[in-house]
């Protein structure tokens, strides 16, 4: 038995009960009254650090919610390794869907089921306890820094400021996140794309209050219909997204490239089963890999209005929302893709109504060249626990931030995920295999000892 | 001064008082935590039938809400007048729009502000009192029978099985109701229309479960999207409803019956301005009045689906929900439309989610003659107190029950309205003019004076 597989069977317990004092505390980051929650989970963070064996680390105040920051430097001139990770979670609604608590983890059915299981503090977490491993063992040979953020489910809006900040002390040769999934677990892979985002909230006014839908029904426009008819306008039978301009800065990619995508195992029975659809819908000619990795998408994410109560209460409301995204993919800018749908969604209202088109967030794409040291040593490792070389694979999902460090630091970010596409990430029941958190700490620690290797160290 | 003049000066205060304890109890007959109040609303309709004069007043059960039941038999050969009214209200929401409490009524600038201060607490409580005085001052010249039933604003589903088994104690002449409302207060208009209703509830289910958009996201049906494209796609660009078969029983109204419409004083600036939009909108070759009037309409009263919360939630929800209705005229049949609508919705719907579409209810429209007995006495007794010969007008709005009456018992009914366009039934901050309160109970003696008269005694 290896060093690392006994240290691991050896504290397991521990790992987990860490974990869960971490996922216990309801760092709901798009909801202004967990904000408390907010800073404990810094300092809860902080801690882990500590104890983990970092020579420092300190909750850092931003625009937004803080930021821990730790380090260890074992040497200036060996590489640098920055684990990001994020400390806050989505919501839970709806809450009567979960089976347990959300913010109460239990371990069942060989997982761990809670609100940030895998997304990300379970995955997040077996970073740190990597890393007390190498320098219990004293293997580390690498400096660590670890930038935990705790506005990642909210599109990060305050890191930029942040990294630009504290760009010095950043400084790093390559960024470690595990924060994205494999294909199965007996299918490594190593998430070589992510899409961008870009988020708006719209708000359509008909009349100025709420009327009687039979004294004033069919002749004052009711914005329920008129922002379904505008909903309904931004795509084409085809799945195509008719926004002006959308598609301009999309690179085809090539047939060779989709070509190799296509040979990715994959099995769209077993997809179309596991979500209980009988049949899949997007992009005309394009596969169901293709339509989450390399093409952007239009989704409403919310949207409400009038009366939603039980039974029939007839009314023509004064008003109606709804939540919209896109997701974008690499060359398409996202804040050029904000205000051509602000435009465009204005550009298609009837006079008869009000549109207030509010552009909440967004991010750009990014991708990761599988000839990078760091892609190298990734690749090195997982190979070497899970007996197969992984896969490289665009993920559909956004990791706004991603690209940003590449741009305001200059660092490229390895994305080692451990996450399933079962983990229900995002949804209720999130969970994740206790196999997967406990072989990821068993990964990381290779990936320092092969990215050293790679450094020339 | 005439007789009742001086009755209704010297009772207005206790009138109020009466009244306010009947608008207090919060009868929702939507919401089934209501249930209770609408037995407590029952029973207070009976101690105001029993104090007001009835020989007998009882609260009757259905297989829903409760009805009371009242009247007082002057003579077996006299004419009858059955007055109908609900006590059932509308729910209160969005309640954070409300300036008062909406079940703790005030009286403000002239007006009775409550749920339910018009609709149909304050309109239908009018007819206790010009009973009352008719009993006390020995001029009652019919029989009157009081029916109030509790579930009028969710479509009356238990009265027609109810006015079948009393089939014989309901007989009368005519049915008198006051839940409808004038042009102005000086402009004083007789309903001589109503449109019928249908309303559903849909369901859109795409994947069995909430998903994460970024991961599925432009692979898998999002029933946000695809409910948006289907509401689109049952009205066309011209307001026209697509349903198969949608228009086959409407009758066309003659040129001649609009021309004699359009000289009805209306003016579209106002109209405008007192609903806060710059454009109305509504089927094209049609006239604001037309379109409420003559026309049958298809609104969406309430969608919801996905993420409401605040700020910016990535989901691809499982269900998407709405709440829509129909308008509809003299020979629409209900029925039929509730049966187009389920078949054409989920004829339009995509393989790749689920469609239900429930029938919540519905109910026939209705037309009034002008040359009735019963309208010629109403359309004295406002001209006696308003000055004016009363205007009659095709309403919007449906009393699904007045059809009903008409085809289980036999009888025509006269809508005496005394409600006003600005009232806000329905909606937030409900109010009723005290001087339409007061002046309908001056006028509704006066229409069982003329009643009598037309009927030969």
């Amino acid at each position: 038995m290896k060093e690392i597989d006994k240290y691991v069977k050896i504290h397991e317990k521990r790992f987990l009960d860490e974990l869960f004092e971490l996922i216990r505390i309801p760092s709901i980051s798009s909801l202004p009254e967990h904000k408390a929650d907010m800073y404990r989970a810094a300092e809860k963070w902080k801690e882990i650090l500590l104890a983990a064996g970092a020579d420092k680390a300190e909750v850092y105040e931003t625009d937004g919610n803080p930021v821990t920051y730790g380090e260890k430097i074992i040497d200036p001139k060996a590489p640098t390794v920055m684990v990001y990770a994020h400390m806050d979670v989505m919501p839970v609604d709806p809450v009567g869907l979960w089976k347990t608590d959300p913010f109460e983890p239990v371990v069942k059915e060989g997982k761990i089921w809670a609100r940030g299981a895998d997304d990300d503090k379970g995955q997040g977490f077996m970073h740190a306890k990597a890393f007390e491993y190498l320098v219990k063992s004293g293997k580390l040979n690498c400096n660590v820094k670890f930038l935990i953020e705790g506005e990642e489910e909210v599109g990060s809006p305050s890191l930029p400021k942040f990294c630009k900040k504290h760009k010095k002390m950043l400084q790093a040769d390559v960024i470690l996140v595990s924060d994205t999934s494999m294909i199965a677990p007996d299918v490594p892979s190593i998430t070589t794309g992510l899409r961008g985002l870009a988020y708006w909230q719209v708000e359509v006014t008909g009349p100025d209050k709420d009327l009687h839908s039979g004294l004033f029904g069919g002749a004052v426009a009711n914005p329920i219909n008129v922002l379904a008819k505008m909903i309904a306008q931004t795509t084409d039978d085809d799945g195509r997204i008719l926004i002006p301009g959308f598609y301009d800065d999309v690179v085809e990619v090539s047939r060779k490239e989709r070509t190799m995508m296509a040979k990715a195992p994959f099995s769209l029975d077993e997809y179309k089963r596991s979500l209980g659809v009988k049949e899949v819908a997007g992009e005309k000619g394009y596969s169901t890999n293709e339509r989450t990795g390399i093409r952007p998408t239009f989704d409403v994410c919310g949207i409400w209005g009038g009366y939603t109560g039980e039974g029939a209460k007839t009314v023509l409301p004064s008003k109606a929302y709804a939540k919209i995204s896109t997701r974008l993919v690499p060359n398409q800018d996202h804040n050029k893709i904000a205000q051509l749908f602000v435009k465009f969604f204005e550009s298609i209202a009837p006079k008869s109504v009000k549109v207030k088109v509010e552009y909440l967030h967004g991010g750009p794409s990014y991708v990761c060249p599988i000839d990078l040291p760091a892609y190298k040593a990734a690749e090195k490792a997982y190979t070497e626990v899970y007996g197969k070389t992984p896969v490289p694979v665009r993920s559909g999902g956004s990791i706004p931030i991603i690209a940003t460090f590449e741009e305001i630091l200059g660092v490229k970010s390895v994305l080692m995920g451990f996450g399933l596409g079962s983990d229900a990430i995002h949804s209720p029941n999130e969970n994740y295999p206790l196999e997967q958190f406990y072989n990821g700490i068993r990964t990381i620690p290779l990936f320092y000892r092969y990215f050293a290797e790679e450094m020339g160290r």
